[in-house]
């Protein structure tokens, strides 16, 4: 199997190499020359464009994005769609919002092309060994005959899964991210109080233990430890956490089917908290504590 | 080291077969006397009240607490603190309210007696084989002199933790159940949302493909991989969520020191909303809707 990647980013270069591990060919595509020479020092071959890349390609050919979500992944998929014949493959693999990715498959299809929306978890570690992959897209039939060999070496055993139509892979994987941030925001405000109380913990020793037997041990745990070992109360660090949209999309989901989700959304709107250093909502309050009570406001 | 355990529930027994599986004789007594016939089945010595339990014990006796937490805890704890001599031990392996082991440590370490309060986490299934403890407790040095061997044989391997000072064991299993609520919260939403999404996800397929390399692999994941294995859409149970006080408690500690935990704290309303069919909430807001707005109320 010959695959055409393009965008050779952190998660790009290492699923490049993963697909090589596993017997495939790679043509490299990125529009940072930098990128495709190390993508070329690995082994795979360079290409000098989307239309060099293409070129490049036996029929059928797969081409797969792994391009930051948004305009750069949409762009591409509209000239794929364009300049793939009948019967060839787009991966999108990317974070795409599955609603693109619905509307995507439905143009491609149209033509004959074979589109795929392909959620890709585990981390830049996933990328490069052993994978987790939630792919939907035009059919399992089409899955099978072409992508499930590839997806059988790039993943974990297990670690991969044809969720159905086109969008379902990316919505899957939505919902996955929504998931994380409300056990992530859990994990920390669990270690937020330890380190409120009156005891002295280890957080890297609690974090091995609760890796070690417990209930809630997980590899968010595990990179908790890791975390704590190199820094024992995170004093290097500040708390802002940022997202990048799929928490804040499953909130959006969730709306729109009304399904009551209190803690993915909470998680999100902490993180929005998080990017603050003062809240207006603060003000507010304040200058109606002062109102009613005359309480004390802080000067700004 | 023989061991008297008090209290041979679902946990207790577990632990009891766990103990003399690594080296342990265990005596054990419970007001229960089918549960002290079952001890004895599996090869526990059979005591028939608290003071039978004690009289079999060499020195310095070590006494084992595997009791629901409060009255019947704190009732035999009071009594052991009476019994005891100097040097001897009491183990509190139950859920205990935190401030109440460092009460009882203070009462027990007057007269001599040393007190640790041990958490117990990983549910039978780790009371059985390789459970998880956090204990805290009189000193780190009668900790090692007489706890620490049985531990390394109970525990899974890093599965048990000294935490220091009483009341740091039960406070961090405490802990470690409010951020247990968050995760499972976060874990529940999520494939509420996947229910009512436009596509058919197999929740089984779902669990087990982000139990294999995902960013939210968990134990927590596996037990709703095995759920969904036997009931697909769980169909057979209700969504009531009961709760049995760590997670009150971690968010009345949180409140008493003021940290922030949203999730922690709204994944225990979640649980207590799940209680109730209908809320004096709701008939209030509908109420107001109706007042201002003329909007329909359903009858009750």
């Amino acid at each position: 199997m010959k695959i055409g990647l393009v965008g050779l980013g952190k998660m790009g270069l290492n699923l490049a190499q993963n697909m090589m591990d596993h017997g495939s060919e790679v043509v490299g595509f990125d529009l940072n020359k930098d990128f495709v020479d190390q993508a070329a020092g690995f082994g795979a071959e360079a290409a000098t464009s989307l239309d060099d890349l293409l070129s490049k390609l036996p029929s059928p050919k797969v081409v797969w994005l792994m391009l930051p979500a948004g305009k750069p992944t949409e762009s591409t998929i509209a000239t794929l769609t364009k300049e793939l014949d009948k019967g060839d493959y787009i991966v999108d693999g990317g974070n795409s919002f599955w609603k693109n990715s619905v509307e995507d498959a439905e143009k491609a299809e149209a033509v004959g092309i074979n589109f795929f929306d392909c959620g890709t978890s585990g981390g830049q570690a996933g990328a490069r060994h052993d994978g987790n992959f939630m792919i939907g897209g035009t059919s399992a039939e089409a899955f099978d005959a072409v992508l499930k060999p590839v997806f059988e070496g790039i993943a974990q055993t297990n670690g991969y899964l044809y969720t159905g139509a086109a969008g379902s892979g990316h919505y899957l994987k939505m919902v996955h991210n929504g998931v994380e941030y409300g056990m992530m925001e859990a994990i920390g405000e669990g270690f937020d109080v330890l380190a409120h109380s009156q005891f002295d913990y280890d957080n890297e020793a609690v974090a091995r233990l609760w890796n070690n037997g417990s209930v809630v041990r997980s590899w968010l745990m595990e990179l908790c430890e890791e975390a704590f070992a190199k820094d024992a109360n995170l004093d290097a660090i500040k708390g802002t956490m940022h997202s990048s949209g799929e928490g804040k999309w499953t909130l959006q989901e969730a709306l729109d089917e009304q399904v009551a989700t209190p803690v993915i959304g909470l998680s999100l709107m902490m993180r929005y908290r998080s990017m603050e250093t003062d809240t207006f909502t603060g003000k507010v309050v304040s200058a109606m504590r002062h109102g009613f009570g005359g309480h004390a406001v802080d000067k700004a």
